[in-house]
């Protein structure tokens, strides 16, 4: 049994940046995922594939250890297909194409051995098709991601799943439209009365914000020189941070915390390189590095607390509106 | 003497946000920087104003220790107006009016008091004005800011002016404007080229950046549900930064890593009233209250630092590209 479940979408990506282009390379939703989980806990993927699935797009699952056997095969059918075009700014992804071929007519079931994960995390494809797997599964702990797209489309669909949910991720925007209130704080509560205890904002580039009932989180991205491919950004730092909390075991706000950090971490090496290049052959000591450089750039103290050698002390009484 | 000098604008603002209105009320980078700065040291100010620039707004500086003596009245003159509006977008200004007014004749000078103060920073006017001032004044440490005007307008005094300071602060979108490179990190690398030592990248919402050259340092804003008014944000930022290098005394890395949370937490009181509203009625132990929250909601852990309980040991060998 693995301890995290994944299930979204494992596709053909074709990818044009301001630094290169790359056809019909892996990725969707749950391969950026459950790559980078792998390095953390054990995985599986729930997803469906066609005819042109090989099994050299197979080895990148096989050579994490991320179970595979609950991803259907379509006789005869094409894998879901994505194109798309980043700009100079890297954060806004241009659909040129989406090709949704055998995941038009999904239908998951989930085998013995799935419905026992403890984690499980709902990738971004149709919300239906999330409360579906969702409702297969026993997990004690459930994350799901969503997109504007969903939103637009089919509202009153994904707002019933997730109030199924402990734990949605989203990015900023999408979290001001979806609770109608450009006012992120404010956005944030909203949302959390819709059901989930967790609410994890995404920034790109800005990092991320951890919303629960009674606490709150901010932390900057780890800064990067060189971002290659944002594609799978998204879904690479939820994998890191499912991955480490699934492996801690516990879910308090410290934990979640770390599990941030980890996702960033994540999330930094995979907009590195096209697909999983970057991930798949990424060293335990490299994570190690960089999570400590982390800690270091973003490190303060709030320097001397005694009243005498600054002016806060001195400020006169009168001072009043 | 002052511990800081600032100059720049002294004004009326008429701003609207969707949360109210304000006709003529006291603003300008000088004064927002100097109510801010005044917390933790001594301050003055270089500006100029007209007759109905009142004993009343004066007054707003009187209370607060600020030193007026450099502020030129121009008789029968207008002090300088802006009228701006805020959408739901509270980090996008929209400018109505703009009356330069006493401004278009400025030529400071300095007395002999102020030319000594240690430290100074040339708030958001015209470039060759700054230049002026900073060649006036022997201070230790300079700091400027800027906008994108300058960067459209006039980029070559603006490089001039930026080639003899120790600090610029920019804000996001403009360093990649200035830089003329959409990674951030290479826009700082490259803005350090020109001269200063320190960048600090003011982010909104999103927090604020530092550079220098061999340092990074990063940090989330402090959340705000109730955002006002978001003018000045950048000056009152700026002065709790310098106010507490002033106090300080020293510039290391650490120091300016403290500097740009009591920048940050300085800003967050601006923000919540319109003009210097909020900043005036502040009480210190507000400030240190906010302080300590800011620290507790970015604190993290790494975590265990063992391989055993995670599987980033476990990688296999085979795991290369």
């Amino acid at each position: 049994m693995s301890s995290v479940l994944a299930v979204g979408s494992v596709a053909f990506d074709s990818i044009k940046t301001p630094f290169g282009a790359r056809s019909k390379c892996l990725g969707g939703s749950a391969t950026h995922f459950s790559v980078a989980a792998s390095y953390l806990t054990d995985v599986a993927v729930v997803a469906v594939v066609g005819d042109d699935f090989t099994a050299e797009d197979e080895a990148v699952f096989h050579e994490r250890d991320i179970n595979t056997s609950d991803i259907q095969r379509v006789k005869g059918g094409k894998t879901f297909f994505w194109a798309g075009e980043y700009g100079t700014d890297l954060n806004v992804a241009h659909t040129l194409d989406t090709q949704l071929n055998v995941f038009g007519d999904f239908k998951p079931v989930l085998s013995t051995e799935a419905r026992k994960a403890p984690f499980l995390f709902l990738g971004n494809i149709l919300p239906t098709l999330q409360r579906e797997v969702r409702s297969q599964c026993d997990a004690k702990f459930v994350a799901m991601d969503t997109m504007n797209l969903w939103i637009d489309t089919t509202k009153d669909e994904l707002l019933k799943t997730i109030a199924v949910v402990d734990c949605l991720t989203i990015n900023d925007a999408e979290a001001r439209q979806l609770a109608n209130e450009p006012n992120l704080i404010k956005a944030a509560k909203s949302i959390l009365e819709l059901g989930p205890k967790i609410l994890l904002i995404k920034r790109g580039e800005y990092g991320a914000a951890l919303f629960t009932r009674d606490n709150y989180f901010a932390t900057p991205a780890f800064p990067l020189e060189n971002v290659f491919d944002p594609t799978g950004a998204g879904d690479s730092f939820a994998g890191g941070f499912i991955g480490y909390l699934a492996q801690a075991g516990t879910i308090d706000n410290q934990t979640m915390r770390t599990a941030i950090i980890y996702g960033s971490i994540m999330a930094s090496f995979n907009v590195e390189e096209f697909s999983c290049d970057r991930l798949r052959r990424l060293q335990p000591n490299e994570i190690r590095t960089r999570l400590e450089e982390f800690k270091a750039l973003t490190h303060f103290e709030l320097g001397d607390n005694t009243e005498s050698n600054y002016k806060l002390g001195k400020l006169p009484a009168a001072v009043q509106r």
